[in-house]
């Protein structure tokens, strides 16, 4: 038996938006691979003076070109402004267009009429590489964990303060030094909000709880911290005990079936799973009934792994693949913030700190420059303390 | 908008082979959430005498109430013999039900037999369960990697090996102590035969190889050395040298694109992510060349992993999901055993052992009891040195 089970597949054209290091890494597996079957017809840029790999007559400025080409399948949108980028996805999916996207602040703020694009015109909208880039992590819990009670997923999903956070813990570089360290490596933007202030991540927790607990919950919502507060003290005290500073997106279901979504600078123990994910790697915790705790573990960011994940869902899509959301959208589980969190809260001692919002306190120290109070909060007193804003006061939770 | 996405789904009904505890989970759960829209309708089973916690008239000992059943659907086959799993699994394809099976040694055997029922039936065959239990690793490597060039795919896919492994190394225990403790705690068969001597990493390895290089390759042809010849004084070594020892399945494409699939106990650096795989657990590294390394973490084996793990298989089929097996079957890369292989070569001085096998030795060491060699051989030259096959030798690749 020497024959094959390849499917007979559709050929599939593709309207391509953006032309940086993704677009053009695209572009090169299609045009080399054949067999994929699937061919980029056209390329919408900004700048037509630009030099780029690829023939001159696959350009165009006009978007028209690609939304209103009946012979155009997919559109892939690679560009970074979130509002155009939604314009076009919209636009697509209303022409009968299915859309692939890697833009996770589109999608989590549009997630709602995304969906309701998609249902209605029949298309699909995949955006795999927006979250942990190579990642799978949607068709993972779209897919796989169907079944399975989860009772958690968290993990660490920004590559960029991933890297900053080794740099300070390695070589002990300071916030400012580790920043500049990434942004000269290409781990950072030249404005990197987004990603220090832990919003980024935000937005990719929205999406896993969309898929992994059935819930629409914007970035807003999300009780976060960044890490630009986090000082070498912090470090300093996490290395005496063993410890390691990582920004974790999680989200877990309390004992009364309530999420507890967050984005938090955390201290992990130096021989757990997530200690060991360094610099610009990506992993995720996947703790279920049935599967016990399952990790995924790879390049989150970057040309090859974001082409990577953005090629899967291409692939997918020649054979009409769609996120089920099975878990439902809105009927999921509410979230809530009445339990309590330990917490090492650092500050400058001449900092004014109501130390009567926690619960308890276990260790309290004051130096000169430094002082840390670890205890217990009541998260949704500690999302109303002001703390979480203060760029003074450093949160890292245990 | 409150509305979800969910399909209108078929109403499925099962007929189950065997009602040990994987059995029992699966149906529990079935029971439970009628959401699934899915009936175990029949149960097989040999011991009609035991008392089961399922209503009486769900069971027979007739394999044909669910095979000559046209309102069955799916058969679920989980029983221990291959041979009459591989029966099951043809006459239920042949009367155009599809199949999930958790049997790894069934399908490594009986592999294109069973592609071509699939094909010819246009029936899904499943078996995520077989390989490495809740981790979706067939899924991963059939969806998400179809358009990556993989370049390999090594890990440890046996948990009854690393829970002995584990212990031997962290409890000093000898081979034959661990592996009592191993079938103590239902980690280890009575006969362990097919786990310690590689044999089902092997078939594992088999599989991995069809889903992510597109060759069908039977267990006997993959170089393979179980554990039972590791000694407390190979734990030493590795100790010394900050390793630890771990039956790794291994299949590599070599530089002239030619696979090296490999069972072998492997010196893994401390640091690395294997070796933080321990006890029953199993993970697997995917390399490849757009998403560079990845890492898939989890339960190996045991009740609710591999329930989990069928489950996400039945749920797959109300979609008609099946493996498209696109890498190819035939046509694959050939396997090749022409490189080199630094190893670690354990023995008794008494041994006579033929050094001039090694194409270089690095270090040589004999004391009264113990003896070993570590350097560079050819693996055409192990794979005929009589070394894997002999009990007294322990043989451990760098």
């Amino acid at each position: 038996m020497n024959e094959t089970l390849v499917n007979i597949m559709k050929k599939i054209n593709i309207g391509l938006f953006g032309f940086g290091v993704v677009g053009e890494g695209i572009y090169k597996v299609l045009s080399e691979k054949s067999q994929l079957n699937t061919e980029i017809k056209k390329i919408v840029i900004k700048h037509p003076e630009k030099k780029r790999n690829a023939p001159a007559q696959l350009f165009t400025t006009d978007a028209k070109e690609i939304l209103d080409d009946p012979e155009i399948d997919i559109v892939v949108e690679l560009i970074d402004d979130a509002e155009a980028a939604f314009e076009i996805a919209k636009t697509a999916m209303n022409s009968g267009k299915s859309v692939v996207s890697a833009n996770k602040k589109m999608i989590a703020e549009h997630a709602s009429e995304l969906i309701e694009l998609q249902r209605k015109n029949k298309v699909s909208f995949l955006y795999e590489a927006a979250v942990c880039g190579s990642i799978p992590i949607i068709r993972n819990l779209e897919e796989y964990y169907d079944n399975d009670l989860l009772n958690y997923v968290k993990g660490i999903v920004n590559g960029s303060t991933n890297y900053i956070l080794t740099k300070m813990k390695s070589e002990n570089q300071s916030y400012d030094d580790a920043l500049f360290s990434a942004q000269k490596n290409g781990f950072a933007e030249s404005d990197p909000t987004l990603d220090v202030e832990g919003i980024d991540a935000a937005n990719k927790l929205s999406i896993i709880i969309l898929h992994a607990f059935g819930r629409l919950i914007s970035h807003e919502e999300i009780l976060r911290k960044g890490i630009t507060s986090l000082k070498t003290e912090d470090f300093q005290y996490a290395t005496e005990k063993g410890l390691v500073i990582k920004l974790i997106a999680s989200c877990q279901l309390d004992d009364k079936n309530k999420l507890i979504p967050t984005v938090l600078p955390t201290f992990i123990e130096k021989s757990k799973t997530l200690a060991l994910v360094n610099n610009e790697f990506n992993g995720v915790l996947i703790g279920s009934a049935l599967a016990d705790e399952q990790f995924l573990y790879g390049k989150g960011a970057g040309r090859f792994p974001t082409s990577s994940a953005v090629l899967s869902d291409i692939s997918a899509l020649r054979y009409s693949y769609k996120y089920e959301l099975r878990k439902g959208i809105q009927n999921g589980f509410q979230s809530n913030y009445s339990s309590l969190q330990r917490i090492y809260l650092g500050f400058d001692p001449k900092e004014n700190i109501d130390q009567n919002l926690f619960e308890n306190i276990e260790e309290s120290y004051q130096s000169n420059h430094h002082a840390y109070v670890t205890g217990s909060i009541n998260l949704e007193k500690l999302k109303s303390s002001g703390w979480l804003e203060n760029k003074a006061i450093s949160i890292i939770a245990f």
